[in-house]
């Protein structure tokens, strides 16, 4: 993928990629680039915590929020303790966004320092967040929020009330000008360096879960869930 | 921690803390934030993977990318694919950047929808990235890079050379205006939903490594280094 595709490309592309941009295309590792929607939206729906990126007073800001997806469009918590970010949702004319969502995999030692590297799989997306004011959609988006960070959660749980739901702020940001990157594999190290002393080769990385730890206030009785000792 | 602290207070203020401003202080949650820098110094060194936003044509771009702390400084790096990253850092204007690591500890689940939230440590940084010239700090940014990653590392790999110094790209960024936000602690339920029958509680989240995987040109008998076995 070396750049840009010409527009009578574009209209050809099949529905299962998102269409590549001047700004989705790296520079560098241009290999480790994807635009399939299978695989960007498995990056998206393993993982929770997103870092939103927004412009305030002509500077960046990234902030950790949750979001989750409901088909080609994200929903993001925009309760986040930023001004600029919820007023900027609310003006109606949306705010430009970049949202990055990143697992890492493993971690690759080389023999050289130069070629360490990490294993992960990564989601960029750029588009235009709009605050959501229509009251279905956004209970459907906060059930999509609790049920990407546990699935099946959201069914177990009191809904939010009409006071909770506008306490809340959602921001909405269709999945259009998207990239997957990724890095999987092993050690690259130059062929001259190959009988170095140092051991090479790559530590898988994961994230684990511990024992629930039950609310003090819990019924007596009440079991964990089976969809908490899934995980 | 309500607003900034005027001048003749921030005068006063120790040097165990980073100063608050107008854009480290949240509007919402203040309560979660911190500017003590040993708090800030030990979630960074958690770490090794960040989310570096920056402004490119008026549009924000966040990209992960690894770091690592010395001191005051923080060294990034820079050869992330993106041109304008690179091309900024290396104009000697330096590139304003806002530099955020987050660590999830814990699913906190309430029993109301509305009330689930994520235990979490995160340091957010404001500041100019410069691109690093002097070979000697770049040598050293470089190892900080990988100690992070696997601290003790760096003195078992072969260091880089002339031409792979040259060829990587680090940003330096101080640790000047820096804010830490964390959540701890259990389930805050509203009183009138302790006897709703779903389970609530916090599903504890870490890190996990899995058995190292050697490189299958690996000499022989060489055995997995101490500071791997000890992660």
């Amino acid at each position: 993928m070396q750049g840009p595709q010409p527009p009578q490309q574009r209209q050809q592309r099949p529905e299962t990629a998102y269409t590549p941009t001047e700004r989705t295309v790296p520079t560098r590792a241009a290999q480790r680039a994807s635009y399939d929607k299978d695989l960007v939206h498995a990056i998206l729906d393993e993982g929770y915590v997103c870092h939103l990126g927004f412009v305030r007073d002509g500077a960046p800001v990234v902030l950790p929020t949750l979001y989750g997806r409901v088909g080609e469009v994200l929903y993001v918590h925009g309760s986040t303790g930023s001004r600029p970010l919820r007023a900027a949702g609310q003006s109606g004319e949306g705010l430009p966004v970049c949202l990055t969502v990143t697992h890492v995999d493993g971690l690759v030692l080389a023999r050289s320092a130069f070629h360490h590297s990490i294993n992960y799989r990564s989601v960029v997306v750029h588009g235009t967040a709009y605050d959501v004011t229509d009251p279905e959609e956004k209970r459907q988006a906060l059930d999509a929020l609790v049920d990407h960070v546990v699935p099946g959660r959201a069914a177990d749980s009191r809904p939010a009330d009409k006071k909770e739901l506008a306490a809340t702020a959602v921001l909405r940001l269709d999945l259009d000008e998207v990239s997957a990157k990724l890095r999987t594999g092993g050690v690259n190290d130059e062929p001259e360096d190959l009988s170095l002393p140092h051991w090479a080769g790559v530590l898988p990385v994961r994230t684990a879960y511990g024992t629930p730890e039950p609310d003090p206030d819990l019924a007596p009785g009440t079991e964990v869930p089976g969809y908490l000792t899934a995980l």
